[in-house]
């Protein structure tokens, strides 16, 4: 296999990101899917120590990378509750605290879960080993955005001359604007259309960075006009937190139905196309198109898994043997 | 060694064992006492992976099914703090996690505590991998029943003709049912004695479950006059919890201390009886009867790791090496 | 190598240490340092388990223990959260909880951190296998006192003949006095000079306990006049903590700055002297300081994961290979 773009490099962005890059990494997420349902042994990353590093609560992505290292023959050593536990309650600066993981495991890497916009930066900024950021503020979860990626590459067959609905929040969410991003990098021919009601709809600079990219961007407001053509469905939830910490409770309410894909709804799509989720859903994604055929938002989850893995191993080895 | 019954099943109750499975897992649960006495290397679970997703506190519970997992070469994602960390804060179904830790991890099995009565059948029904339930609601903790069935079969050496005293709280508290149901189905010719005060005595048609059954039941106020011709005697606490929550803390109080077995009490036990609790412990068993020989609270714990690593062992293997 | 005088032990306090075991440990320490820093596998601890279980927040002690125990081989249970999560919240003893981890887990060793300054003396009087005290209540954290020995012996070259300067709080830190105390046990010629403001300085009665040691001991109340003839200058913390649960918050914000290592002062130092600090930092130890040559509280933790590799191996080794 061809020499490996990310060893020993930071993982904090999709910025930085090309298509060689990435199609280097799905296939390597490809690879690590055989893995898995083959139940085969492939552990390359033995004597590897991984540390990870939840300041926010997370199943997924915890248990993501979790799994995905000790998979790949790595000890770990996983703190949930930094928050809570770490020496943040002492008013240990970030940068201290990725310092002194570093030391006290001599980990060969550090994943990174915060809630600060910066903090992933600031984390690759003070440590000798690479970073991976598993998810930093409102802004960026990069491997959340590589594992959409593999989903749709896995389930769609290609990463180009694509037709993607986005559903729900793209003011505060940030899973499809990670994705949407991605694809303006990486794709080529595609075309994204955000549906959302007006308060939580995508914002013009955004849209004009996206254009920059050579994304085509539509903005629609009603879910049942723009299903027909889509090959990908990428419904999100309308988040409560945010709305909570923003004391607006009540538009919440009023909000977070607007945009359900009903079992209804989901057959007006074509029959080749794909339903995708982050996950957890509330009311907007109904457990009754779990059966469509077009689900695909569990299977998502499993690419996380497999990517995870592969962004481990290609960090930690520099080449794949 | 013959057939094994649990292989790819959930274990979620008590209900469906049968003799002849229980007596199986009996045995592999000695089996498992020798590997962890002599320190030898038992590994058939390598290459595969558990998810212990706790939503209730529970130290014994907890780190008997993690060192279970480890010992017998498995990685582990375990997850304490469910409640406070997972998305089930942001809303998440239960249905909805277990699928989601199935895709994340590629767990082989999934080990549940959950305060909800239906959650370990809600869970086994979602599931694409075996469940086990180490704790559901207030009714059923199936593998404590297990355990504490071994400790019996380890220490008085059978599982029939048995005369065993239960004493504390048989209202709110799952262990002394649990073992009562399971003596119920796979011993013969077995005598239970509920002792409890009134408030907390077991109710009219448990008895009735029991009596069907062809466990031999009978009722006692008085802990002094049923000691005598006890095989075992299997102590309980009087749950603090369950008062609190119903704001009766005063009942509490009364009742706690009712019913003690002092290291007086202990002697009138015959000598080659036992004594049990499945801990934790208040004033009802003080630290002074832990050297009497007839106590075996201790011992049972060891039970509950062996006949864990048993059962998951009997549940991943169709065959036994 | 010499016969181990660790095998079998519990580690609960310097008290019982000697200058041979204290220098057996320190070579073993450096062979770990290698071990850590040539990436080489050396699993001596296989099929051994650890129960690491922490009734206080840490994150450097807890993942360094956990670091540790793993990179030597080890399975291990690590529980952060034991003051919510185990039976403590039941009223369990905390001698119950020793024995039943012990049955739970079949470990081969039990690490404990604890609020309780007896903790690690009742734990290891109820354990079946050693005891490592990893912090009890405001006296004792005996790997941390060996770990900053060990970061002298190895920065300094020696531990004897040493002036070394203690700063910030000596009332309410425990490092600052374990370490002297340790010094005082095992070092020839040291003299130590305890730099604090009034309220925090090191009291009478320790004071006549170090002497009696041989350790020369001296107060001093202005940092810049003690600099020049340090060979090492150990910062502590001004803990917020202390001051809060006394209600006494006002005094905390007076004395937390009164003695800056600034980067100016460390100039004043010997070029060969070592600057160390237990971390986390808050403002006395200022970030433009780790670009100093005698900078070593980074590497001091890294000789924690190293030391606390050596002791888990000692005690549980009889010959080292």
């Amino acid at each position: 296999m061809s020499s490996n773009p990310f060893y020993k490099k930071h993982y904090t962005t999709v910025d930085n990101l090309t298509r060689a890059n990435v199609m280097y990494l799905m296939q390597r997420a490809d690879f690590m899917l055989d893995v898995i349902s083959n139940k085969s042994e492939h552990i390359p990353l033995k004597n590897k120590h991984a540390a990870i590093l939840f300041y926010q609560p997370s199943t997924r992505t915890y248990t993501s990378f979790h799994a995905a290292a000790c998979r790949l023959g790595m000890t770990v050593t996983g703190i949930q509750g930094m928050s809570a536990y770490s020496s943040a309650v002492k008013g240990e600066t970030l940068a201290d605290t990725i310092k002194t993981v570093y030391q006290t495991t001599g980990a060969d890497v550090i994943v990174l879960r915060h809630p600060d916009d910066d903090s992933s930066k600031t984390a690759a900024k003070n440590s000798y080993v690479p970073v991976i950021n598993a998810g930093s503020g409102k802004r960026e979860h990069p491997t959340q955005a590589l594992l959409d990626l593999h989903t749709i590459y896995k389930n769609v067959g290609r990463i180009d001359n694509l037709n993607i609905v986005m559903v729900g929040d793209h003011l505060f969410g940030r899973t499809t604007k990670s994705l949407a991003k991605l694809l303006g990098l990486v794709g080529e021919n595609v075309k994204v259309t955000f549906v959302a009601p007006k308060e939580l709809q995508v914002v013009e600079e955004f849209i004009g960075e996206l254009a920059q990219m050579g994304l085509a961007v539509e903005l629609a407001y009603d879910l049942g006009t723009v299903l027909d053509c889509a090959d990908v469905v990428y419904m999100t939830r309308v988040q409560k937190e945010w709305f909570e910490d923003a004391g607006r409770l009540e538009d919440y309410k009023r909000l977070k139905d607007s945009f359900i894909l009903t079992p209804m709804l989901a057959e007006e799509m074509k029959p080749e196309s794909i339903i995708m989720h982050p996950l957890p859903r509330t009311d907007e994604l109904p457990p009754e198109v779990d059966t469509n055929p077009r689900a695909r938002y569990f299977k998502q989850m499993r690419s996380g898994l497999a990517l995870r893995m592969a962004l481990l191993e290609s960090i930690l080895l520099a080449e794949v043997v």
